[in-house]
């Protein structure tokens, strides 16, 4: 295992909405920040704050103590972790932290991958979203060794507000699965809900006043139910990488034999959205299926 | 119609637990209050504080101008009103206040049938349990006519705190069925995610902790969800009512020949309880189902 070295350099890869936000705040505690990211025009804004560029994933693992990544999909993250210059090849007494939502699987691999390298890993999923990335708020699900997490959790502190180890490599990356499990249903009675108020002429919003704050209440409802009603789709969250989420939750359920319908009735829902192109709204849009 | 007269007796028909809570808070503000129940021992207590029994829901209705009815299943509420010493018989310059979730067909027919007799009625169902009756901070959702919904205003906010005219009569029963809508497919959810959870070997209560504060976040989830994870399946609100208000939701959607595939798939999780004797239990019981 790596020793753990205090940590002055982090590589970034991954540059999207969050990841921005999430370098940033490394930028501003004092850190000097490497960057890669597919369409380089995006790290502009910070590469002007101070931080670095590099041409390749592997090039910045090579100048990091620590390399967090925030990517799209699991094709992603082989690609940054294992391709010919990627980090697995390059990075040298580092710390892999993979905060992209990926499989406990995936997971598995850059930490067997990764120690035969002598590099410790860490997944690290989070939830919060765009507004959590931004103000430095979000929720951090963390798989591990305890020592490489204490190492980092002062890092992982300027980014978010309830970080937890969860259990051992793979568990950060399970532990979101719960969270999507819980929301793919929930999100799918809010549509089926708000639906049932529209179709019997009640209005919809007045409805929400009465319900919102009973035992249905939630944010799913109660601020996704309330883009719903007024039609605002735009992505929050969306509805492509959920699918990919409730993939990998329906692959790893399968593989423990658990049958969880409500995750694969939802599923079949955000695919039907997909179906007819909606897949870059934000996932409240399953409210759109209903409406036929 | 019935002439708007000043209340100053109130029947009260249905003395379960939320029933007695309610009574009670409107014998405290000082109103006559009339009680029939089917076991009468229940109305004891209210009975020392100044309430009078009376053996038959009808003698209630004759000496009251508002009558609250707040039974258990919809054949209760037929019972109660339509039958030989029921309400309708025997209700004279009164208003009928049905409290009880039931279907928006019965409240329509109630209202048809009271008004045959000059009465006014609203159906009112609540949300809030057992401690939102006790502390007078129920959601109450009511159907009806404007003018009868503000007569009776100042007695149902000694109810609840949330009271709203959701439209005609028969509304107030289908924003009920939206709220019950949502809450079947997300405590489904919520079995999901920690069943999830336990199964890979997670620490539920950590997990809890870590998804409880963000997008999954909800009544459900927070309250219900970690009365799950410590087994407590003691009934907040019981299977068997939850099993009738769906079945009403159920059978109104198909009337309206709207789609629900979450409701259904919850309602076969819940009906799955009660084959297995499961249906006094509370609703977080579903966990139960995903344990096999």
């Amino acid at each position: 295992m790596t020793s753990l070295t205090s940590i002055k350099n982090i590589g970034f890869i991954g540059l999207g909405i969050m990841g921005q936000s999430m370098a940033g705040h490394l930028l501003a505690a004092g850190y000097q920040v490497n960057l890669y990211n597919r369409t380089k025009s995006k790290t502009d804004s910070l590469v002007a704050k101070g931080a670095k560029w590099f041409d390749t994933p592997g090039e910045v693992a090579a100048h990091s103590n620590m390399i967090i990544t925030m990517v799209g999909f699991p094709s992603d993250v082989e690609e940054v972790y294992f391709g010919e210059k990627g980090i697995i090849a390059s990075a040298n007494n580092a710390i892999l932290v993979d905060m992209t939502t990926s499989s406990p699987s995936l997971a598995r691999k850059i930490a067997v991958q990764a120690a035969k390298k002598g590099l410790a890993s860490l997944d690290a999923p989070v939830s919060g979203g765009d507004i959590g990335a931004r103000d430095a708020k979000l929720t951090i699900m963390v798989g591990g060794d305890k020592a490489v997490f204490d190492h980092v959790l002062p890092i992982l502190q300027k980014l978010g507000t309830s970080i937890i180890l969860q259990g051992d490599v793979g568990m950060g990356q399970h532990t979101k699965m719960c969270n999507q499990i819980v929301i793919a249903s929930t999100i799918m009675g809010v549509a089926e809900g708000l639906s049932y108020a529209k179709k019997v002429g009640l209005d919809p919003a007045v409805v929400l006043q009465s319900i919102g704050g009973g035992a249905a209440s939630g944010f799913q409802l109660n601020v996704l139910g309330a883009r719903m009603i007024v039609g605002d789709y735009a992505p929050g969250f969306y509805v492509e990488h959920f699918i990919k989420d409730l993939k990998i939750a329906v692959e790893e359920a399968e593989q423990m034999q658990l049958n969880l319908p409500g995750l694969l009735l939802a599923k079949s829902l955000f695919e039907k959205m997909a179906d007819r192109g909606l897949q870059r709204n934000g996932t409240q849009g399953i409210f759109q299926i209903y409406l036929d």
